[in-house]
């Protein structure tokens, strides 16, 4: 795990070499009028589906939203598609459920782009068009180098409807923010370090941010075995506040933008409770830094690294391996 | 709580009542060429959006999704959303967010259904059509009847488009099974006083079913002041499965039909790992057994009705005032 979050920078560039290409590719696809946009994943991949999903709707100006498998694969409903982009992710491309729901997407009527790390993979072989991640091969059964490339293959996604809500030129600096971050894993050492009598996580964010959020809980139940849940700050505030207690343990990513302030009070609001709250943001005094002058969405990619070194860093504090969760392989083969 | 959970079967009774003529005024909303529908809410309406989500989706046969509010209340994209039903679900009518959504929305082209309490709320004067819950004050701020009705007032949505996906006769039976639910609170008792050294829950479903787990999760955040987090049979399995540990209380829920069987295999298989698993399903040896005989869609609203009642028992074996929640007001004023 601890290597394959170190070739991320790599990992990137690399992907980001291909982005007009993919773009061009998407766009050749898209249907003439469109309808609205579904993406189609399971575990991190879904995460990254979430990150995909406030971008493309930004950028297609038509309604998005994420799908629901069992529909296809239990209920056997016969939904029409037609007018729908489909974006299905799958890391490994063979997990059943994903490769059965785009198969039936498309014939359904939706174009489809399959998002994996393995191009030859059934998943590859049943869509439209194919954003490969050229991630090489990933050991660790929790994801990291696959999932940061998911988030910038849907960049590409996004672009191929229209302009991305960020500078072109603002790319380039994705992967030197991940790479500033894989260079300095101290702060998440030292965070996690402070959380040694720590048995359950809270994990905050709006926004784009909402899928690191998911992403760093997910990552803490996988590599340090420890109960983590990520609540948006809206949805927070509707009930789950009452939950939160005393010296409670509380991540807060603000990755700057439109939500920013509306994650500040909340951060507030929560400290009043009597949380222990940390934060992940632009400012020197956070817990988790981020690069100063990145804002949400770019914020989300260094943002994601700082939680898995976190991750990575509890696992190490508890005595567990990262690498091998109890319970999981790499492949789920869900349906 | 208590008294508003056992008025449910008469809530119910009175929304059926009015069950044609809201299919009726949703039906005559309807986009002409519908390209989608997406349901707005939060908190506990966002749980109930949940179940409406599968539904619609089967009925309409045409993408269905939840919305993100922010998307328009921070980052102020101009969606399209012309050919899209937009479902806005708020108990009080008034939470800022949820307005504002549906009257853009509205703006942006699509037509739109508010689902609230309060008929004379902000909410309801910026729909094209307002299906009223109807079921009185609601005093506690954990929702139950109002989640409930906003169930029931989903199950005329989607009937709107098409047949529902089990008998219409067999609507007539949510009120009796309810009723059987809320006289006889034991079942709920009884496990919450074996789960007295309890201090985090997790609750999985798969299907309609997910909507429950969800609501269950709140419920018990809310009402017990304890972390307790919902996460789907498939998502399970796809890295949460790590932190589950030897005695972890896990609670799943089992509502028959074209699901039951993962569902089955995934309760082996979360003892397997250890945890002291808690059933509610239809089967007599279940903790918390649901009437026989009513599958998904249908059984949710018994298992509604059990997880409300779980709830409430572990706030009265914790000492916590379920009705009263540290930090909570009854309107949540999210933007």
């Amino acid at each position: 795990m601890a290597r394959e979050i170190a070739e991320q920078p790599e990992v990137i560039r690399r992907l980001l070499d291909r982005f007009d290409d993919n773009v061009a590719r998407v766009a050749g696809v898209l249907p003439e009028a469109l309808a609205g946009t579904v993406l189609v994943a399971r575990g991190s991949s879904d995460n990254a589906a979430v990150f995909g999903r406030y971008l493309i709707e930004q950028t297609s100006g038509r309604p998005t939203g994420l799908g629901a498998p069992s529909l296809f694969t239990r209920y056997h409903q016969p939904t029409d598609y037609r007018g729908h982009l489909a974006v299905a992710l799958s890391q490994s491309g063979v997990t059943p459920e994903i490769v059965e729901v785009c198969r039936q997407m498309g014939r359904a009527g939706a174009r489809t782009v399959a998002i994996t790390n393995d191009g030859a993979s059934a998943l590859a072989q049943v869509a439209d068009v194919v954003l490969e991640l050229g991630a090489g091969p990933e050991v660790a059964v929790p994801a990291t180098k696959t999932v940061m490339a998911e988030f910038v293959a849907l960049l590409a996604v996004a672009g191929a409807f229209g302009a991305l809500p960020f500078p072109r030129s603002s790319l380039d600096s994705i992967a030197d923010a991940v790479r500033l971050m894989v260079e300095d894993p101290a702060p998440a050492s030292g965070l996690a370090a402070s959380w040694t009598d720590v048995d359950h996580v809270l994990v905050t964010a709006r926004g784009s941010l909402h899928a690191v959020a998911l992403e760093a809980a997910l990552k803490i139940k996988e590599a340090a075995q420890m109960p983590a849940e990520a609540i948006s700050g809206a949805d927070l505030r509707h009930g789950p506040l009452a939950a939160v207690h005393r010296h409670d343990r509380v991540l807060v990513l603000d990755g700057g933008g439109p939500l920013s302030a509306d994650v500040g009070d909340l951060t507030t609001r929560l400290a009043d409770l009597g949380a222990d709250v940390a934060t992940c943001s632009e400012r020197e005094s956070a817990d988790l830094p981020l690069p100063p002058g990145l804002i949400d969405p770019l914020s989300a990619f260094p943002a994601l690294v700082r939680v898995q070194q976190l991750a990575l860093a509890l696992a190490h504090t508890r005595g567990f391996d990262p690498d091998l969760p109890p319970g999981l392989t790499k492949v789920t083969p869900t349906r």
